[in-house]
């Protein structure tokens, strides 16, 4: 039996291609000691996979020619020769896009609780980095209070749908998403509750933020970056937070942009921007995952997978995320035999 | 006995010229209740005025057209309506470009100390707004620390010299300076004691902050944005702190430049941008004053004031601040007469 893995043939500039990666059959991996096997049921779609095919620092080093695509998933334990993992246990971590991984030292897994009631993919949805990162980048970062307007972009998709959600729940004022097209809007209000949406392809994005915003955007979460970012900033209040969790709109661009003009509104109104990364917040995941769990039970969070089967499939299922052809958090179904039961 | 003001013609395109302001001849203002009237004596030459001519939302109202051009300034009290102010005391406030300047329950004035030690001009550059706004603006919006990296635009101006010499008398690791042209980044090392200083005019800004800063910068302070700020940006170290003061390559501009392209570098190492206005920190002064005397007292602060003589010459003193024609803070001499004993 062997292992099919999708390694990365070149960089790509742009949208990935059928020239950037490579389906290969390597040998099933083996379990050494201190090691688990484990057979990969999801992966994770996330937009931040693209930036690592880039040779360009960042917060993890670029994926290697040759290597296995970088990327979250989940799978179950078969085989184990450490304490941590017990075969047939359900785990989440950095599998890659292959059919088997292994967990070592340097590659950890967390064991995914059972009982709770929920499926794997809404765990590896809302409980998983896309949750997490809306959790602590608006409660921590932005330094969201109850009262506060938010304006969420990206907010058709996995992460900005959960920040809606939590600032809603959590008492904003006003919370206002920002998505590509009609459809995507009409998501946003209808299926994850926000207040309002305007769609960024329509022209004059400032002045509809001003009109929907009047007094200021006290938190803006920015998933896309570039000219959304600059309307955004165009409109904060005193005191606001500008949450950078992510800039989609640069991660394929293959020129230079207009970048962000409105820096100096930091100045005037006093605001903030600041960066940052899930992981930074691993030692308080308990927390979130407690306020989170209790939310998809009760309702307050809303949420949707987009599955994709076929692990020759996660390609097309990367590039879904720039196109909009997604419609929540995109997962990859490599083996539809794991379940969390 | 009239009053000689400078008042806001019509709104400059660009740099200011014989166009945008009047120089006109007013009655002498009446000393009302709870008034006190003020010979003004210099002038503070600072860039936002230039902020304050345009018709934009600011951190103050623009001046209005036919207004007497905003300015800070400081003056004698020639008669006092006020319990405040004794006639004699030297105050520090809001004069406008002006001989004449009322204080009132809206316009409040600082009266100054004497016995400092220290001459008028030299109370205005270091103890006013200037070096006001370098101490709160590197301890605390840029929550300086001892071993930190420091490069600060700007840098032969007269808030960023201070900075960097606050930075060196804290125990910043290294500071470099930026500045625009080989005599005034020889000034910035010689006479202002920075490590290095990078000229903007010459090319490979990015690459040559990264070989002044090879583990990066921990706290960046611009007060000139745009370019500038861009290739700061790409060299922040992790947790960066940029302090955004002033964006002073952005206040003449008549077309969009081209932004701020690398704000996911705050992303990837969880860096912040935050801005200020150092009256936010008014309550504060008193701290501020106390360290900022000593350390010109000892010598720990080099300064430099550039006195322009005559109120006629107040627009011209502005312009030289864009024009790089200044060396330390920029002072009208409206009467000579005002002096600090």
């Amino acid at each position: 039996m062997g292992n099919r893995q999708i390694t990365l043939a070149q960089r790509p500039i742009g949208m990935i291609d059928e020239s950037t990666t490579t389906l290969v059959d390597a040998p099933m991996p083996i379990c050494g000691p201190d090691e688990a096997l484990i057979k990969v049921g999801l992966l994770s779609i996330d937009p931040t996979i693209r930036t690592w095919m880039n040779d360009a620092p960042g917060y993890l080093p670029p994926i290697g020619i040759g290597d296995v695509i970088r990327s979250g998933g989940s799978g179950v334990v078969m085989e184990s020769n450490h304490e941590r993992y017990r075969v047939g246990d359900v785990v989440l971590g950095v599998t890659g896009w292959q059919e088997w991984a292994k967990a070592s030292e340097s590659n950890k897994f967390t064991v995914l609780p059972t009982g709770l009631g929920l499926d794997l993919a809404t765990v590896m949805n809302v409980l998983g980095t896309t949750g997490l990162t809306a959790y602590f980048g608006l409660l921590d970062v932005g330094a969201f209070k109850e009262g506060d307007v938010v304006v969420v972009s990206g907010a058709a998709g996995a992460t900005g749908s959960v920040v809606g959600q939590i600032a809603k729940a959590r008492g904003a004022k006003k919370v206002v998403g920002i998505a590509g097209g009609a459809e995507k809007c009409s998501e946003v209000v209808e299926t994850y509750g926000f207040d309002e949406c305007l769609d960024y392809r329509e022209p004059g994005l400032t002045q509809r933020i001003r009109e929907s915003c009047p007094k200021g955007v006290d938190v803006y979460f920015d998933n896309v970056g570039g000219a959304i970012l600059d309307a955004a900033l165009a409109n904060i209040s005193m005191n606001a937070r500008i949450v950078m969790c992510g800039a989609i709109s640069q991660y394929n661009a293959t020129e230079r942009g207009p970048g962000v003009a409105n820096t100096s509104m930091l100045i005037t109104r006093r605001g903030q921007m600041k960066g940052f990364i899930v992981f930074d917040f691993a030692h308080r995941y308990a927390e979130a995952h407690l306020e989170l769990a209790a939310m998809v039970l009760d309702g307050r969070i809303t949420h949707q997978e987009h599955l994709v089967t076929g692990l020759e499939h996660a390609p097309d299922a990367l590039n879904l995320l720039f196109t909009g052809g997604n419609h929540g958090k995109t997962l990859v179904v490599v083996d539809d035999s794991v379940q969390l039961s």
